[in-house]
């Protein structure tokens, strides 16, 4: 079959295809325009670069545009948005990108605005080597400021979910070969899978907090996504707000068929796109959280210290030495 | 002499040195906060890839850093921006960085920031194969909206200023050669360099057109900017607006030293990156500007036809065929 690509479409028949994704006209102007009603904008960017973020090999272009709006949104969620407003998408591709593929990666965007609320606001497109998609994202700051510098020496550290799967998912698409000895259950490969290609976020975190806040003057929580992994994101916060974390291993959700070995607890601790939430609360706010919502876990807490991570079951400290721990 | 690279400085000491470009804490939180005072918001992003837009032996990170700023503000101006209200910068760098290569990106971006207005409103910055540099600009809306679809048949066509001098820049920076029969003047050359290094923008485009506006109930023009070069500039409007341009190819200003010939009209008209504003205006309100401005020449004008480009002088509609003429 015959599959089209841009450089056949040409450039005027590709502006008319992109409007259908688009407010009126957006498509062919140089700027997306926001109308703001005395509200505090949150926003936040993210490119996703070929062969750098992604290939083509392990994500399908649906996936890739739920994925990148997804992760806008995470940020956005994990900043305290109460309102995704919409987002804008710049696109760098080759010439010899089939229009399909532009299509796929609408519907994916589309299919995460669908549900998880906002609009697209505008957007461009130009040619390039590599592919690039550049997503901004709006949002309206709610009544909580959500932080990485607002943890507290005292604070329950608490995540949304389970970590791990989108890494392992990545290793099945990449066809990583395990360990002969490693059984994989198959719901843990399917829950993998999707994890990876269509990773979930917690629109309702900002209300289950306002729901469950035991004083009304606490406006400031420590939080951020685990989209670098799990220990990523503590490390973050402990930096940001200059705390040392202590972590509870026997209290770290896994999936009930994880296998077991350091090497899973890296795959675990290190993964990064699973956009769970990880944040600390003070005691009472914790606990008022951890009982309305059973996917919330608390899985350790913050004290006065050099910002780290420690382990309370020392044996466990060895996990941070496995990986080179840093962004660089 | 030991060069110091991001590898070497670690992510804790590289977050403090980052904040000092940034707003209290911002280089480690999840998203940029925007104060909105019900004023309707300008965004434009753009990011420049490794490579793919830059290489470092053809442009300096301060010079980088200034240009990635200023095509943002371009973009912002040629929607009818009256104020840039700031910048968040998503910087993506391979752990070989230098940091001496950071620090003057940042002094470019600040230094751009201080010509023409705004700030940092925020960023991030992780770890890649690649350097990327996204940039996202807010600016206010002011009150002539300036859209690419806004052109009218009747309508002059202007432009802020001469095009093909950033192409030759590039080439001159690239070390391409010109044939041995073209003498290049030591001034074109001084200003070529410097025009690709150091693009200049006009902040007070939006208060020249409302100075001389011939009549208030006139609220949309026609506009875009030469980033992608004059042609395609024209291209864009003529598409976006379903009008017919036609060019005057004697009142195109040109480099009192611009070398004569077919090749350098080409590098004129397809040379991009001048960042010119070029717009359209009714007759009345473009003789009023073109009076008050010299800055400002009149190239055209708009006519009834299928989107497209023609010369008055025939002979020069050769031009267009010379180069495949689209972005795809």
């Amino acid at each position: 079959m015959h599959k089209e690509i841009l450089e056949d479409i040409g450039e005027k028949e590709l502006i008319i295809r992109l409007g259908k994704f688009m407010p009126k006209n957006q498509v062919s102007d140089d700027c997306a325009l926001i109308k703001t009603k005395n509200k505090n904008l949150l926003v936040n960017t993210d490119s996703l670069v070929e062969n750098v973020h992604f290939n083509e090999t392990i994500i399908c272009p649906q996936d890739l545009g739920w994925k990148a709006v997804v992760s806008n949104i995470s940020d956005l969620l994990s900043s305290g948005s109460k309102k995704t407003i919409g987002i804008t998408i710049s696109l760098v591709l080759p010439s010899r990108t089939e229009w399909i593929w532009v299509e796929e990666l609408y519907k994916g965007i589309n299919k995460a605005l669908k549900e998880y609320g906002g609009k697209i606001l505008g957007g461009d497109c130009s040619k390039g080597d590599e592919k690039i998609i550049s997503i901004t994202a709006f949002g309206i700051q709610g009544e909580l400021e959500l932080r990485r510098n607002a943890c507290k020496p005292g604070d329950i550290i608490l995540t949304t979910g389970i970590h791990g799967l989108s890494k392992l998912g990545f290793m099945i698409k990449n066809k990583i070969n395990f360990d002969n000895d490693v059984y994989l259950h198959e719901t843990l490969i399917r829950k993998s899978i999707k994890q990876f290609c269509r990773p979930k976020v917690y629109p309702d975190f900002l209300k289950q907090l306002l729901k469950t806040r035991s004083n009304k003057k606490m406006k400031r929580i420590g939080c951020t996504d685990s989209s670098d992994g799990l220990f990523q994101a503590i490390q973050d916060l402990a930096i940001a707000s200059s705390c040392k974390a202590i972590m509870n291993y026997e209290k770290i959700p896994k999936d009930k068929h994880w296998p077991q070995g350091d090497k899973w607890d890296e795959h675990y601790f290190f993964g990064g796109e699973d956009y769970e939430l990880v944040f600390s609360l003070p005691k009472k706010w914790a606990n008022n959280l951890y009982k309305l919502d059973k996917n919330i876990y608390k899985i350790g807490y913050f004290a006065n210290g050099e910002p780290s991570i420690e382990f309370k079951d020392k044996n466990k400290n060895k996990l941070l030495k496995n990986t080179p721990f840093k962004h660089f």
